[in-house]
């Protein structure tokens, strides 16, 4: 499972509109034969790259898939077809497959005599794919760097460097696996930002759209996102609709505070991840700019997924309650 | 040393103003023969205690103790004096006594034929005796329940539950290993609080000093403190002060935001506790009721010392940074 779950996640920003599966094939003796991820739109499935892989030693083996095998010929041709065809004698998959179109592989597998079971098991690199398919828009994930006490910036605004290095290359690794980061015009206008996945002065392989949300015209602004091209949409709904049908499932809002509100307000925020430095400001602008509610009990509710300490900082990212 | 080190933590709370040191001692063979902690002010030292279970056997055996051995007659005879007396081959100690009454036990041990090594291992039991020798006042902790966002409390002042019942039960056992809580004469007449450290409806054994700071008069007001018993004062120096002379060490101050703000502007926070919930309240009551500086150098830093998953909450300790 390991060898899927690494396959599956190394691939992260480079699947959609397909999910980041990864698998593995072991051999009748358990030993690992072959591994593979999906490949970007139009190529092959995890499945079918691990299989090749595999070659001969897949029949009556062992494939272990962090997702379903799809049961449908969309692009490519249907992976339980092929997990049939080469005679591999049991199937485990981490989660079930939710999209309706594709659904169905584990019943096709066991009525072509192939043992198939879900393993229920959580998997990091699939749940902005998994949330998009179930919400049919991409998966929201609101991501800011804060003191502890709840600062995004001070009261002068200034706000550089409130996390550490290891925070800050944590985000440019993580932009790489996103499909787009969205800003709003405050941020684009006052931060002039690249919004590339850098290592240092390197830019990483694989980049994510820019997109900039609001009516201004960033004419005679933001000149680095004019060098480097980006997609600017008037209001939330229309640029999650466009990213959406243009194959974005796992878009990365990074701010400012009104557009963050504005997500929340549209009920849109499906994920969170916040730096928190240890640091108290006292007072400054907070991470978003309107009152959920009055009281506690309107307060919106997550569920911890992960937390990382990274140098002096910490990540904690959830999950919304539902 | 996790033998001394888990004797040493299980005392906390109840040495001051001794340090909550654990030792153990080993046989010839390596083997476990004794352990012992500080006992309540006095009372016999962790060494003595775990030299006692060992009788006979700790002769050419190991010590290991969580705080180098002290070396001055104060109520109980020097430690390092009976780690000779026994026979004792070799001590290891975590950390060195920066106490300039008690120091110099490595080197008396060494002068009479003792080995004495200085493990450097910091020790999360003595990390507030250690803040207040260093200090000469008591170690203070600032203590608090947070959204996500830095909000103690909803705009309409509900507080009611921020976190949940892991972290609540957290909360009460830190409690009991602290030597006072402190609350704001605020906080004493809008929550009419009992300071108490609790499992549930039952009391712990060990119990705090319950401490307001405030010049207001509580009279017709706080009635649990009023039943409990409590200790007033009319500021923060007077209190730390009096704290320190009648043996406090370790003092948590559980707000409210005012009185954090005082403890922050006087420059007297030496660690946080945040417990912060995975929930965005957008706006309400701040952690601090003043800003730290206007700009997001004049934050006050801190180092991340531990960071704890309790349910959904996350538990945040940090250390300032010197
Ligand atoms: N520490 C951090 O993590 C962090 C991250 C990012 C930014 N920042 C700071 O935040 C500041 C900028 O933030 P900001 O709040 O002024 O601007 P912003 O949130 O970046 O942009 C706000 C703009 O977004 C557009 N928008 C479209 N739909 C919206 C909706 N439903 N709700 C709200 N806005 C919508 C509007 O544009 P139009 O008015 O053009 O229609 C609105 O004026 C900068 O100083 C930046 O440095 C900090
Ligand atoms: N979520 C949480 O973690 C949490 C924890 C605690 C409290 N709370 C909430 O906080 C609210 C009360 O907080 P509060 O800020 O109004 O009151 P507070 O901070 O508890 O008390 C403030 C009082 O402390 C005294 N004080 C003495 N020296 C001071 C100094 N150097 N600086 C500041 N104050 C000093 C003053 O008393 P005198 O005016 O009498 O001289 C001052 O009025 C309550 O609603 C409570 O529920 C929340």
């Amino acid at each position: 499972m390991a060898a899927a779950l690494s396959s599956g996640a190394e691939v992260r920003g480079r699947t959609s509109p397909n999910p980041p599966v990864g698998a593995a094939i072991l051999d009748r003796n358990g030993e690992l034969v072959g591994r593979g991820a999906t490949q970007p739109a139009g190529g092959p499935h995890a499945e079918v790259m691990a299989l090749r892989e595999a070659g001969e030693r897949a029949r009556g083996g062992t494939a272990v898939v962090t997702l379903e095998p799809c049961n449908h010929t969309g692009r490519t041709g249907p992976c339980s077809q092929a997990l049939v065809d080469v005679g591999v004698d049991t199937v485990y998959y981490c989660q079930p497959d939710p999209n309706p179109v594709a659904t169905g592989g584990a019943t096709f597998l066991r009525e072509n005599g192939v043992n198939a079971e879900c393993l229920d098991h959580e998997v990091e690199a699939l749940v902005p794919w998994l949330t998009a398919v179930r919400r049919n828009r991409p998966s929201v994930t609101l991501k800011f760097a804060q003191t502890l006490d709840g600062f995004t910036a001070a009261l002068d605004g200034s706000s550089q460097w409130i996390t550490g290095p290891e925070a800050r290359r944590h985000v440019h690794g993580d932009r790489s696996r996103r499909d787009a980061i969205i800003i709003g015009t405050g941020t684009a206008i006052a931060d002039n930002p690249s919004l590339t996945a850098r290592d240092g002065d390197r830019e990483l392989p694989v980049q994510p759209r820019r997109v900039v949300i609001g009516g201004r015209s960033l004419t005679g602004h933001a000149g680095n996102l004019h060098r480097l091209g980006f997609e600017q949409y008037r209001g939330i709904p229309e640029a999650l609709w466009r990213l959406w049908d243009t194959g974005a499932r796992d878009v990365l809002v990074e701010g400012g505070a009104h557009l963050a509100s504005g997500f929340v307000e549209a009920g849109l925020v499906d994920h969170i991840q916040a730096y928190v430095a240890p640091a108290l400001l006292g007072q400054g602008r907070s991470v978003l700019t309107e009152a959920v509610g009055l009281s506690i009990d309107d307060a919106l509710r997550f569920r911890t997924r992960r937390v990382v300490q990274l140098g002096d900082d910490v990540l904690i990212e959830m999950t919304r309650k539902d």
